[in-house]
């Protein structure tokens, strides 16, 4: 079974936070299933949240049939959903879809309404797919034969409907025949890099290597990185760019160094409502997350703990932003502005 | 008990790599022992790897004596103990030191000699802790009030013969009452930040939060980091500065904020026989310490993992260097060379 799959009115999930040594699945049988799946992490990448809460809509829908329940609480299972995590703006977006879906088809009756909306959350799962498979063949473009590619976090086949958008870029050059070479940062404190990148990489037998995210800069310093690709969360319109914590530094480091920082995302990410990264909200998440590693503590008691879960990249460390409709250059400004519908 | 104390011919010393939460002591009965403490990690920081280096010897003419051998096989020793770890060049000194006293007293008798030579290991500690005294006061100058200070590893108490030489500063900054917070970096994969000056710090009752190295560049654009000190391994004649993996991205990201950025070391740390950072040799270190975390594994066994244990920072992004005879500003070529006895 592929990592999330929607069958017999239940979205069965592979709990992402056991991969690779773990292969568990969790079962969602309503919408607030959707929800926990989302907030606690068993499914993370911000375009499989938005996929995720679609269905989420799906299942609170089926709850509105068998309660038999007024067909307009469906807003409050929506305004419910939105509210299990607050940066990856793909979440909203696949939301707001769900939710105009409804608009239009709200005098249809019940079990009509059900199977639309289910459409709809097949379309934006299968839609995403492809829009991956789009990001590829452009972010492959900019990939030179032999490269030695640095990534953070996971913005693999694991984050999205399938095949990826960094590592999409990655497996595009890969399968190409480019001989590339992946360093991947484990990424702490939830290691998405050392246990789902890590893992999704060697699966397709591209060759990579784990390090730890402070060795990142010295790696560029010796000429090991020859360009840096990374998913996103949230895009503003200036080109900022909200993605897991640690990308700011890295972007620092590559400018400083003259490598090419690139993002990879689908035009769900960007917010057209917000003029910079200022805007974004930055997730704070649970300390113990730092404070405790595979179950055993490693932070003193008597110690603090900060644990945002993101940072904002500024428009001026990125080199170019990939999307399924091109490859955005600066200014930013006004070439993301074109890629509105 | 402290950190470590020789008594009865015994180097009896606390096995670092399992603070804060296990207090547990090796016995050092031989120089092997010793060796043995220093490559496996049990003890660490430059500082204290010198003075256990030399206790080391002290412990190689135990041997030499209890089996009637000839005085000079600790020449034999001294080789051996030099090559426990490549990187921090206060181990050298410290062997360098106890070869020149027993080259001194080698005609005296061997109980005389092991007398010389444990008085001599006994005054690289006690010196050491002096050293970190002054190295404190001077270093406190730098420090304002209400400052947040970054640290990365431990350059503490557990580092050195006692108060430490970057927490040794912090500590007469909290002690001189400047109300000051520090952030402690994690800092992968062996979390002596976590496990160690987090640990150091609480017991000063200094507040401290931990953040993953991840964070650091975030918390710098934020504005919330007002300096940066760290310890160091090996100082370069030109200032170009070897310490734990990640100082080198700490100190390109404090350039780019226009931060600060201290390195506290004594000037036993500096090797007045290189010219720059490029002859300083960075150890690499056993995969399984990134791939495997406190038993479980974290990386899959299908990726490559690379550890350097150490990056040097090179002289343009460093501030001042605070030593036991005052500090060192740019240029650091010409300043360095006046330490020099």
């Amino acid at each position: 079974m592929k990592h999330f799959e929607f069958v017999n009115d239940r979205l069965i999930v592979l709990d992402q936070r056991k991969l690779p040594f773990q292969k568990e699945y969790v079962v969602c049988k309503t919408y607030q299933d959707t929800y926990t799946a989302i907030k606690d992490m068993i499914i993370r990448g911000a375009p499989l949240i938005g996929i995720v809460a679609a269905y989420g809509v799906v299942l609170g829908f089926k709850e509105i049939i068998e309660k038999n329940l007024e067909k307009d609480k469906i807003h409050d299972v929506i305004v419910h959903l939105s509210k299990s995590r607050p940066t990856a703006v793909n979440l909203f977006w696949a939301l707001d879809r769900m939710k105009s879906t409804f608009e239009r088809i709200k005098d249809m009756d019940k079990i009509e309404i059900y199977k639309q909306l289910l459409n709809e959350a097949k379309k934006i799962e299968s839609e995403d797919k492809n829009i991956n498979r789009k990001i590829a063949e452009y972010g492959n473009q900019l990939i030179k034969e032999n490269s030695n590619i640095l990534t953070h976090c996971n913005a693999g086949a694991l984050a999205t409907g399938g095949y990826g958008t960094a590592l999409g870029v990655i497996r595009e050059a890969h399968f190409s025949g480019k001989n590339v070479h992946v360093y991947v940062d484990e990424t702490r404190p939830y290691l998405q890099g050392a246990r789902l990148t890590a893992f999704e990489l060697s699966e397709d037998g591209i060759p990579n290597t784990v390090i730890c995210d402070n060795m990142a800069g010295y790696l560029m310093k010796l000429g090991k990185v020859d360009c840096v690709i990374v998913g996103a969360d949230r895009i503003a319109l200036n080109g900022d760019t909200a993605n897991k914590i640690g990308t700011y530094s890295l972007s620092v480091l590559a400018k400083h160094h003259g490598i090419p920082f690139y993002i990879a995302a689908p035009t769900s990410t960007i917010d057209f409502s917000i003029s910079s990264g200022d805007e974004i909200p930055i997730e704070e998440r649970d300390e113990d997350e730092v404070r405790i590693f595979n179950g055993q503590k490693i932070v003193p008691d008597t110690s603090n703990v900060f644990n945002p879960a993101f940072d904002v990249t500024p428009a001026e460390n990125i080199t170019a932003i990939i999307t399924e409709k091109g490859i955005v250059y600066p200014p930013f400004k006004q070439n993301i502005l074109k890629l509105k519908d």
